[in-house]
């Protein structure tokens, strides 16, 4: 069975905010978005797919359409299909987002 | 935007696990899945879905076909389609758990 220690596998780079694949399947992905302090991920949309952004540690503020909410640990929001999205750490220290998606949006290009 | 927070969510009940829907769309749900001490989600199988487990509080007994992993906090596992899973919670304390199942395996009958 597949086992994933988001502790041990969390990381984080000077430069843009870093993925870190926990599951995938044809399904979804799961993933692990490491931002360091002011890093972001800039709003985007996806036209099939719906995302959940559950935050494990620090502090961030989330976009979805035309709403914004500052989250923290334990805290989590939706950006369904179609909606545009994205993420900025403001907050004091690293921010970790486990994100799901669904369905798998296939392989990049 | 819909904003869930966990923390607040959680609910336990004495008789048996109880499932907190954070988010449902047409292609997946998101729960969390809290068990009181001794609890379980016995062994069940998805023809059609994949599932991600990922602890959020306490410590639990998972088994994916014939495998069995004690995980705790930020800790997960993947339950493929067509897959005996389940959980226990064997731990010292209440288990909370994060819940993804994709696609949506429709409403319930």
């Amino acid at each position: 069975m597949e086992v994933k220690r988001a502790a041990a596998l969390k990381a984080f780079a000077t430069d843009k905010m870093t993925k870190v694949g926990l599951f995938e399947t044809r399904r979804f992905f799961c993933d692990l978005y490491c931002f360091e302090r002011g890093q972001a991920q800039k709003g985007h949309v996806h036209q099939g797919e719906d995302k959940v952004y559950f935050v494990l540690e620090g502090r961030g503020r989330f976009t979805v359409g035309k709403e914004e909410a500052e989250l923290g640990a334990m805290e989590a929001t939706l950006a369904p299909a179609g909606v545009t999205h994205g993420v900025v750490n403001d907050g004091p220290g690293r921010l970790v987002v486990l994100v799901f998606m669904a369905p798998h949006p296939g392989p990049k290009g």
